[in-house]
């Protein structure tokens, strides 16, 4: 079995980070894996979705503190490999929001320090009713703070922050009422379920998606009056589209779209 | 009947998308009109706060998809009617927030595609229970790009993402959980909640609330230390008006103030 | 008794307003000694975690409306004093999160305007069940305009605004759903269940705490990738502190860790 196998179910690609004796941890060979895993579905153009989820006990509990504590041998205490580390993961992290397809965490289990963060990058989270959510770094005394980028993006300040500094857990249910995850559901339909949303997204006019998504993101950085520029732009394009121009005109006419891509 | 029609109650104006026939569709005339009435009260003193309802089974349903087809006709597929007319849209969606009243938005029935952005661009939003929100334009091939700009500065990222991938739509409740909409009522007491919510508002010193409106939404902008620095300059103006003068005064001599504005 | 007093429990520092007489109001001398504590909180390396309470009817009140009216008597109508005021008052607010250690508002009865705002400025807070949260300067005339710069940035815009315009009153458990307050207790036990907070906190590596309180607002206002590379920094620097090696060996080894500061 790979570190990280992938699943194609027609257009949506399962990635199941694989590695449960060490709760998925986000080794170097894990972060290589997920690299070119999201390098290969970028190019993928009969992907429109893409599931990110674990076997084992835990969706994923973060970095590899065996690999991170053997570095320290380095003449610079590890200072040159914790940098690359780090830049590594925080690479991987952006090429979520940044690949053209939506991506669908499916949690259960345990979502700790970066596995949380691998959740709060996520375009969209769905959690099994037992699945636990933390940044809890700094219980070793290694606060979450690159995890607290995604993080502090998804629920509100003082509640990411009690997160930071207690280590302490959210359930499935409060992570949903914060805003760090979609849908809570049953453990045993927590595959079926993620697959039914990602399928209902890949359903959808596939240009359509990939240019809002990109949109999403570069739009929520900006100030609203250039926000609104570029999204304008946005919208030209995507009605200058053959598809958009056909599936508009299945709307008006009551029939069913016929897409090309 | 007027395409827009503006009822005045008092200091409160209600202006009303009359247009049930398309859904109270943003079509060019109803964005003239709109514009218009924007541009009417904004120089209108006698007005303090501003309600924007609609009639029929929708409070507005987005673009009108008719003229937007129609406009494809020209030399250049539509791509210059295109920008002028999401031109068009986004300053009305801006001049919400920059109008010095308060405006707030009555819901109900459905609010889709930009017409879920009109309420999201509103400052303030009372919905019937039975309203449903929703940015629905991925379904037709259409990304709801310049809508999630209002929706995602209203909700969470990740629930904003689900609705614009997904078409799904919000029940009035949960549109109120996630911060889309302030207050939910039944749908025969929507007129008079929502008013008297209006005249709670324009109760207030209209000065403070137009110089606190506009500061509102420079200051979200704004790094912490800019904000402070800026909103102390307006607490600084507000100090010196005349009838804040005599509104403290009064509340400190427990008597009612005697307010010119 | 002094107007700010300061109870240390072990590592954690309560600073009590205790000026019931004006429901602890901000007057020039609370600010005067909120400053000093803050800045001798800053250069005391025994302290924590600190927490910050009231005594009397009112967590704070906001202003001392008193002490602003009488600086209308300058030739300038107060403009001076009142800039003055609000600088200092701003720097009060940055100071808190500026603050190496985290700072907990413990919250009884009101805390309305600037109290509110000091609320909303801590990193997190604890309320009593029967607390009321109100930015309801616009009821006199002087919109909260300096209040709403924390309050924005801690629950969503709508709701925010609301507050604003209304001078409505949350209650703690509505101001726990949206974001301004941590945790909701018994009013017998908010004492307690905020030391036991400030506890567990404070038992954590104190040096991994400062480094990622002032990463979490660093962080926050930067775009993605800037977010990503500075926190990559402080993660770097965190990994080298000899107390985190030892917490990350004593996990590995599921031993108690040893540290030193």
């Amino acid at each position: 079995m790979a570190l990280l196998e992938r699943e194609d179910h027609g257009a949506v690609a399962r990635l199941v980070l694989n590695s449960p004796n060490n709760l998925n941890a986000l080794s170097d060979a894990m972060l290589a894996d997920l690299t070119a895993a999201l390098a290969a579905l970028e190019q993928d153009r009969t992907i429109r979705v893409v599931i990110l989820s674990g076997t084992g006990r835990a969706f994923c509990a973060g970095h590899d503190l065996k690999e991170m504590t053997a570095a320290r041998a380095a003449p610079d205490g590890g200072a040159a490999a914790f940098a690359d580390l780090f830049d590594r993961c925080a690479r991987v992290m952006q090429a979520i929001p940044a690949l053209p397809q939506p991506v669908i965490a499916e949690v259960h289990g345990l979502a700790t320090a970066a596995g949380c963060q691998l959740v709060a990058s996520c375009d969209m989270a769905v959690a099994a009713d037992d699945a636990r959510f933390g940044v809890n770094g700094v219980n070793i005394g290694l606060f979450c703070s690159t995890p607290m980028v995604a993080l502090s993006r998804n629920i509100p300040r003082k509640q990411a922050f009690e997160m930071l500094v207690t280590g302490d857990f959210l359930t499935a249910d409060r992570a949903r009422d914060l805003g760090l995850v979609n849908r809570v559901v049953a453990p045993d339909q927590l595959g079926a379920e993620t697959l039914a949303l990602a399928e209902q997204v890949a359903a959808k006019l596939g240009s359509a998606v990939r240019i809002g998504k990109r949109a999403f993101y570069d739009q929520i950085e900006m100030p609203l009056a250039a926000a609104y520029a570029h999204t304008g732009a946005v919208m030209v394009e995507n009605m200058l589209n053959r598809d958009t121009e056909e599936g508009i005109s299945a709307f008006l006419e009551k029939r069913t779209p016929d897409w090309t891509q």
